[in-house]
């Protein structure tokens, strides 16, 4: 009598969570330099000195019945504030403080935008870009909206326009992009944007009603080669940010983030409505308040993430040099490579064996590759390099 | 395009919410001084110092990139484990760590637990109380399940054992309890938990299905007057405690509780799974990380409740001798007071005129009385007898 799709939903996990799992097992038997994990996302890099130094400041500081009690169930009005005064200096946007509303991480500010902004009907479509974050298909389940995937390019996993033309139908009423992307940590440039934007411009048009363009930006500071990344709110007013305190600050298990609505979005208080209401029924009262006043002391600021693109760098060159065949990464700490056989889940398995943890490209909704979260030691990169040899020996 | 029931969910907030946003406007114009603000229940008692030194110490002595990381989803085991061995020292419990699942408060815990436990077919009805905690209704229906209101006595507050053995049907799959009670401020004693888990188990057998009992205790430890609550899992195999470290230990903002499955429930694994699966449907991924660690060293720590017990002497007294009709309560920081006139919703409007912020019971469920949240200042309290004696006067 129980759910059997939350249960079933409980007990396959995602099979990055599975592998994680499987990695504190193989680590118990083997040590932990004996295991060479890249299953998992967590940052490795420790957070910057000023997240520690501000927190016991607030803790000694603070009035705790203020520090530790209920604030706005939107986020506290001061942060709030903050965060888009951070916004508009660094990014040129217009957004404003009454229009953001601070989650427990992205993952909740997807899940809250999700239902907000699709009807429920269980007709409305919501498009992503294949491979993807595996949650968004959970997500957009439990909103009751159907997931359609478009195509990417196979060369550089940037969106395969032909596609994305005859995949939007008068039922798409969210599109989700992610860049830096996970998987593949590609980056979107501004040329991309600003197509992608174009073309739902002219659909909306087309079909007479919004299409919401998600820009779910976890790695927004983690881009390499002095690249960045266009702020969607310039480019596309039916826009909507989630965003989270977590992969370049180091703080992926405190659960901050937020959700900014685009200021020139069509109904934007609507929207905004929306969301509180779809967060307060998912069970979201507010999102941690200690972590919350700390955000206004740490916008800009990240870890030491130039040893995330030194990983990048060492690991491309290294598999490169072997013959594996790595996507050249722009952003966050993943390298997408092609598996040596058509199947991702048997490559991955294979790999295990050779004590490296890799997670089959499947689970992102593509056949054929595995993604390698190098967010570890320089040294797991070192020592896991004659173990990847082996793995590719066996396939030669 | 937007989901209309999530805007309307959003503007409409709760009564509770809506009072305490026009308090935050009153305050600015006759200061903090000068509003009697009882409408939220937000712990106005310092936390326990060893809360701020444990947060202190764990920031300075524990690898940030552990304490900051993710954890388990359904959290820390250690965490987990601690909980369990406090529970059954504390409670001649059996539990299970394995069995509990940390949570973002005790919101997401009912929400998270609705969801696992019925089927989500619209058919599904969950059974609660008069008066209830208004967001067990939004819960509810997230879980696309129907909320069925059991009535109590009018005398204590306490089941009326005809109705519910009547609301009880071949559909109900879940019954919440909320001891001590919020709004009323009510305990049930051994003998009222022994008849319903009675009634439950006979019902079980009728229909050949598990009722899920939910005892929702975010206010397990404040309990006046030398009195006990009892713990579920030791009088009714199918039950499940959804518990937050919040109302009696002043954290209520930063968010952390559980979800206990009583190893006893048919099928525990399965209960479980349906929770881990549920929380991940729900965009929760793991509780946060700082709180989650310590816990272990603040478990049977509560702040100073005893200010709570005099104030609700304090408020008892003051207000039955102006002629008010209160409930002595029993546990958590709420009284209950029959309003001057049957529309309590009028009557809550009036009291504003005094600055007196009263919350209408008709939020619960029920008519004719508001709820006055006592979680505030001796001060406070002693300035409000003149103005509750100003609102009295007015109707007589």
């Amino acid at each position: 009598m129980i759910n059997n799709e939350m249960k079933h939903l409980g007990e396959e996990r995602s099979a990055i969570i599975e592998l994680f799992e499987k990695g504190k097992i193989l680590k118990e038997k083997y040590g932990d330099d004996g295991v060479y994990d890249f299953s998992i996302g967590n940052p490795n890099i420790p957070c910057p000195d000023i997240i520690n130094e501000t927190l016991v400041k607030l803790i000694n500081d603070t009035n705790p019945t203020i520090l530790h009690g209920y604030t706005s169930i939107q986020g506290d009005k001061n942060v709030r504030d903050s965060i888009s005064a951070y916004l508009d200096k660094t990014y040129n946007a217009n957004t404003k403080g009454e229009l953001i509303y601070i989650t427990v991480g992205t993952a909740a500010g997807l899940a809250v935008s999700l239902k907000a902004l699709t009807s429920g009907s269980g007709a409305d479509e919501v498009l992503v870009f294949s491979p993807y974050f595996p949650e968004y298909a959970v997500f957009i389940h439990n909103a009751n909206a159907k997931i359609v995937c478009a195509n990417t390019n196979e060369s550089d996993f940037k969106p395969d326009f032909t596609d994305l033309e005859n995949k939007i139908t008068k039922d798409t009423h969210v599109v989700i992009i992610n860049s830096p992307n996970n998987p593949t940590g590609v980056l979107y440039d501004e040329i991309t944007i600003k197509n992608v934007c174009a073309l739902l411009e002219n659909k909306q048009k087309k079909y007479g009603h919004p299409i919401y363009l998600i820009s779910d930006e976890p790695y927004r500071e983690l881009i390499y080669n002095g690249a960045t990344y266009p702020f969607i709110t310039n480019y596309y007013d039916n826009s909507i940010v989630t965003y989270s305190f977590s992969k370049s600050i180091s703080l992926a298990g405190e659960r901050i983030g937020y959700i900014l609505v685009n200021p020139k979005c069509e109904n934007a208080k609507d929207v905004y409505a929306a969301i509180c209401g779809a967060g307060r029924s998912l069970g979201y009262v507010c999102a941690p308040s200690l972590f919350q006043y700390l955000i206004p002391h740490i916008l800009g600021h990240t870890s030491d993430i130039s040893i995330y693109d030194k990983n990048a760098k060492l690991l491309y060159k290294e598999l490169s040099n072997i013959g594996f065949k790595p996507l050249k990464p722009d952003g966050a700490f993943y390298l997408f490579v092609k598996a040596l056989e058509d199947d991702d889940e048997a490559f991955s398995k294979r790999a295990t064996n050779y004590n490296l943890l890799l997670v089959p490209s499947t689970s992102f909704g593509i056949k054929g590759y595995v993604r390698i979260a190098y967010c570890v030691s320089e040294k797991m990169i070192l020592d896991s390099i004659p173990r990847f040899k082996e793995l590719y020996d066996s396939y030669h």
